[in-house]
């Protein structure tokens, strides 16, 4: 079953092996998306969210009362608002809301909890700007898949009312890296290999425990959170942090959908403008977070 | 989070305890069901599908080159058309599509391989009237989920082509009832216990080693099967017969969505008619069914 899309992609990230720095790896992010355009019909709006610089994504079927708040992948310590501008635009058109993305601080220089913060901030702003939660959707990428689930579980324990639903794509969920796919999956995984995540996993936690809960909310009581999707590849190391997540969420009574998709690699999504699949999998997200936000 | 229609079932189920003899046994499940109705626009039409009797249900929208085949649950043992015929309708309507449900032989008059041996027969009944294996969508509720699947394996080792997708709702993969759930979840479930189970599986095995991979497709090699749609509820001793599908489906790169309900009773969809949440998990296999079939 090959699949051509997925090839292409797979040499295109080959021709572009991660550097060392610091520096070079945020930039090579960048220029994984330069090719990726955004549509005429789109309105982009910088703003500030009681302090977290952030960005809206309008597209003309945007219901201007509902609202997808977007936290981006880079393994805590990369990726912004530009390297997922394009996803989010094509996320806020399939859910038929307005997308708020958020620039959270990245660590080294801002390590754990800075991003939990700065999710909450924004999430805050959202409120105090008038959406009701049952009509904000949350959505999270690789490590702002696990930023999201954290920020719930963050939410429910201070007591702010939840968002309607969370779409988690790819979600790292285990800073301790136990999952077994971190092996088994090592082969086929273009993106994300163990030391890479050791390595991140170490600037964010900062000398924090791996499996301490907001940070590695595999870890967290996921009791009372609201419904998740969460979609992953099965070319990921990162398989078994989905899985263990959808487990871990059955067993709470948490309503959760796990959509697994053969031949994908890490956070495909983002590339949804040469690959079908991931033009599919955001439709299917779309019409959950649709689903969801249309029941209340 | 009380869901006052799932009580309502519940306390219907309780006051229809599960009798001792197997006559019995079988008429208890019509009663739990004769209260439903089937809308006066559905067509039900008694068919003989190459010597298996078999049932169609036809309602206006159903593309009449599209079909759902349908397999019963009944621990292998009762259930057939009737008992399920309200139900069928409803996924004929959401599916879109023509719905045929087969009343395979049961144990313990025929033990396995009887009811996959009819199986086989309905759906290479429907390829000999020309429906394309790229327009038929294979459900199965609990036994039915279970033989689904096992129909599934079966026609990849024979070369057969396969259908586009399976829905399986509570499916019973796992006849030696290895799940954690069986016991983790016995004191919330109020349909199956693990010695009834027991006493099912023994009348279908009839010796068979309970890990046979066609009685119990968890064991199965999944590899190459089509997209599989798992509903499951999370007050179900067979929670985990369908957690473990979904993992070994997604390890073998095998497209599965997993759907988990909270608070749902093994099989509740077949409670649709009384229960929203049945109402609405029909709906999602619906729309997973329909775009499977629209892509081909």
């Amino acid at each position: 079953m090959a699949n051509p899309q997925i090839d292409a992609i797979r040499e295109w990230l080959a021709s572009k092996p991660r550097p060392t720095a610091l520096a070079e790896r945020r930039a090579r992010m960048l220029t994984l998306v330069d090719r990726y355009t955004i549509a005429p019909d789109v309105r982009i709006e910088a703003t500030d969210a009681d302090g977290v610089p952030a960005e809206w994504t309008l597209t003309p079927v945007a219901d201007p009362k509902r609202v997808v708040l977007f936290l981006h992948g880079g393994a805590y310590i990369a990726g912004g608002i530009a390297t997922h501008r394009h996803m989010v635009a094509q996320i806020g058109r399939v859910a038929r809301a307005r997308t708020l993305a958020l620039d959270y601080r990245l660590a080294p220089e801002h390590p754990f909890p800075a991003a939990l913060e700065d999710a909450l901030t924004g999430y805050r702003y959202l409120l105090s700007r008038g959406y009701a939660p049952a009509h904000i959707a949350i959505a999270g990428e690789s490590a702002g898949g696990g930023l999201a689930l954290a920020m719930l579980v963050s939410l429910r324990q201070i007591g702010v009312d939840l968002p309607a639903c969370a779409w988690l794509s790819s979600p790292w969920t285990d800073l301790d890296m136990t999952g077994a796919s971190m092996e088994s999956k090592a082969d086929v995984d273009p993106l994300i290999q163990k030391p890479y995540l050791l390595e991140a996993a170490a600037a964010y936690l900062n000398g924090a425990d791996p499996r301490t809960p907001l940070a590695s909310p595999l870890y967290a009581d996921l009791a009372g959170l609201p419904p998740l999707f969460i979609q992953v590849g099965t070319a990921e190391t990162l398989l078994d942090d989905a899985m263990r997540l959808a487990r871990r969420a059955a067993q709470t009574d948490v309503r959760v959908v796990l959509d697994v998709w053969p031949e994908m690699i890490h956070a495909w999504s983002l590339f949804y403008q040469q690959l079908d699949a991931g033009q599919q999998s955001l439709e299917s997200m779309g019409a959950f977070v649709r689903s969801m936000l249309e029941r209340k």
